[in-house]
């Protein structure tokens, strides 16, 4: 066991993307335990774009307080335990925050899960697809958007975390799947290894004319990850009566303009936007890792990772997903 | 009968308010009858801000050509009749146009709709609560908005036609209601005589703290006939899975900038913000049509013209929906 806990805390609200400084390491004594806790070693990191908005502001959390231990998930294994739930050698997820050791008790705000050992399945899966993040694909696609047989579907940051499954999952219910990335190298993951029916990469200059041949039936569903000019092309071709899932705005994450977006489009097409946040859905958690872990089972859900290597590499990792440096789920290898 | 028919054709798309010109006064003979048609003496017209919408460009129905008879809901009363369904001395509502007489036939966009003459009730009524308009509140209220007892609701551009029949709705369904409106005549209006629990002026500097008083629980249901800074404050003090009903955006119709709006809050508030066009759901007039005549006939539904005299008046009519010159109903009397 380490001597020392590193723990990442935010000493100042980031300006745009994250600067050195914005996220201080500092190491403090692993935690004595008390009656009635248990202290999980850190493995993986979930680097996930929300942490930017936790940084920020108050939301649907509160803001992480200046001087605090950054708020992630994680997935962590128990090495010592004086809580009758948990025992040595039990793997969790839950929220770890960015630090080597965490201690589990009553006071955690969500309880941590155990998760299961099952063959072939990676423990950072547990991050991914059959995660929060896998969750939250399975939530904003089933309960929100609904999808039909034969409606055309479109992802934003197709090639990202969440996006990449939501648009499997609209695979899995029969859609037209076009994905909306940033590099020709994720656009042909989205055709190549998921089946997407078709891959637009935003960055090319003709993007909205490729956006308008591979949905000729317009869009019917808009799984929304971005926001900004990304989204208005969508919303430009969308039909009457559409849904648009607003999962996330990460084009907004890092400016001060908070992405903006016309409703007059919204209006004369009759569109439904809806707001979500996975955490809405806790209750229903198992529902869903029940059903994401079958279709993984059954092949139908694939996944992949960005692992990054190094605790103190969490900055840039964070960083890399309002850069486009990631593809799937991004995770610090602890 | 007159012996020319007065029209007004579009002849210019309006940049911002309507300019001398936009529409040209033309004379025309009274068209002569073939079978099949009815002439009908056009009495009253219906001036709606989407007017401004179908001048501009192509929306939910074509935009108006130019050269063309601008389109306008208005209430008319056959003169002679070579159509079956349709006699001397009926009286219609339906897509007239703004001219002195209009054709009815089997080419009709919208059927036209016989209304009957019932005591106490004045013709411009058919055009207001009675009308469209307290059809788009209807179905804007009860079939999108669906509001619960005791939620808070609030209406903006509340003393207009459509929101002040929303506004009144959301008291018969047992909420408490605040209207958002630009003089504090039409603030008192509400209050005093609508039974608004509160009334916003939001021209005074203050207005968003009076707002936050009015709405010490939060805001459940915006019902959105305005847009931009307006809208955004209402967000702003949206409860979570709150339901944003976008019946219009007036204030981005006159201005190249279309209305934009933060779709920050719309995530992180889990809002669903839903556009609807009431000619959706032509095929249920009769049963809003049938609510809205026994809430009038109950003393529920209160409603006020601002009525205009004079045909030529007509773009000053238009334009004074844009800069808040009108109560209730805006209504040309030709």
């Amino acid at each position: 066991m380490a001597e020392t806990n590193r723990q990442l805390r935010l000493q100042a609200r980031p300006k745009g993307l994250l600067a050195p400084g914005d996220l201080q390491l500092s190491e403090s004594p692993v935690p004595e335990l008390q009656d009635g806790q248990a202290l999980a070693r850190v493995k993986y990191l979930s680097i996930d774009p929300t942490m930017r908005i936790w940084m920020a502001q108050d939301s649907y959390l509160p803001a992480v307080a200046i001087g605090e231990v950054m708020r992630a998930f994680g997935f962590a294994e128990v090495v010592e335990s004086r809580h009758k739930d948990f025992k040595k050698g039990d793997r969790v997820i839950g929220t770890t925050g960015l630090q080597d050791y965490v201690v589990i008790d009553a006071q955690s705000r969500m309880p941590f899960q155990k998760v299961p050992s099952i063959p072939f399945v990676q423990d950072t899966t547990f991050l991914g697809v059959l995660g929060v993040t896998g969750i939250t694909a399975y939530f904003g696609m089933m309960d929100i958007a609904k999808p039909q047989k034969d409606e055309t579907l479109v992802v934003s940051a197709a090639a990202g975390a969440t996006g990449s499954i939501a648009g499997q999952i609209g695979k899995i219910q029969g859609c037209r799947v076009v994905g909306i990335a940033g590099t020709d190298e994720k656009c042909a993951w989205l055709t190549e290894e998921l089946g997407f029916d078709a891959a637009v990469n935003y960055k090319h200059p003709d993007w909205k004319d490729k956006l308008a041949a591979a949905t000729p039936k317009g869009i019917d569903i808009d799984y929304e990850n971005v926001g900004g000019e990304v989204m208005a092309a969508v919303l430009n071709r969308m039909n009457l009566h559409g849904r648009v899932v607003l999962c996330g705005l990460i084009s907004g994450y890092t400016k001060e303009d908070p992405g903006l977006a016309s409703l007059a489009l919204v209006l004369v097409k009759r569109l439904k936007v809806q707001g979500f946040i996975v955490l809405d859905y806790a209750p229903r958690f198992r529902e869903a890792a029940m059903e994401l872990g079958k279709w993984k089972m059954m092949g139908k859900l694939k996944d992949r990772q960005t692992i990054v290597e190094g605790f103190e590499k969490t900055p840039e990792a964070i960083n890399m997903l309002f850069t486009g440096g990631n593809i799937g789920k991004t995770i610090v290898k602890v």
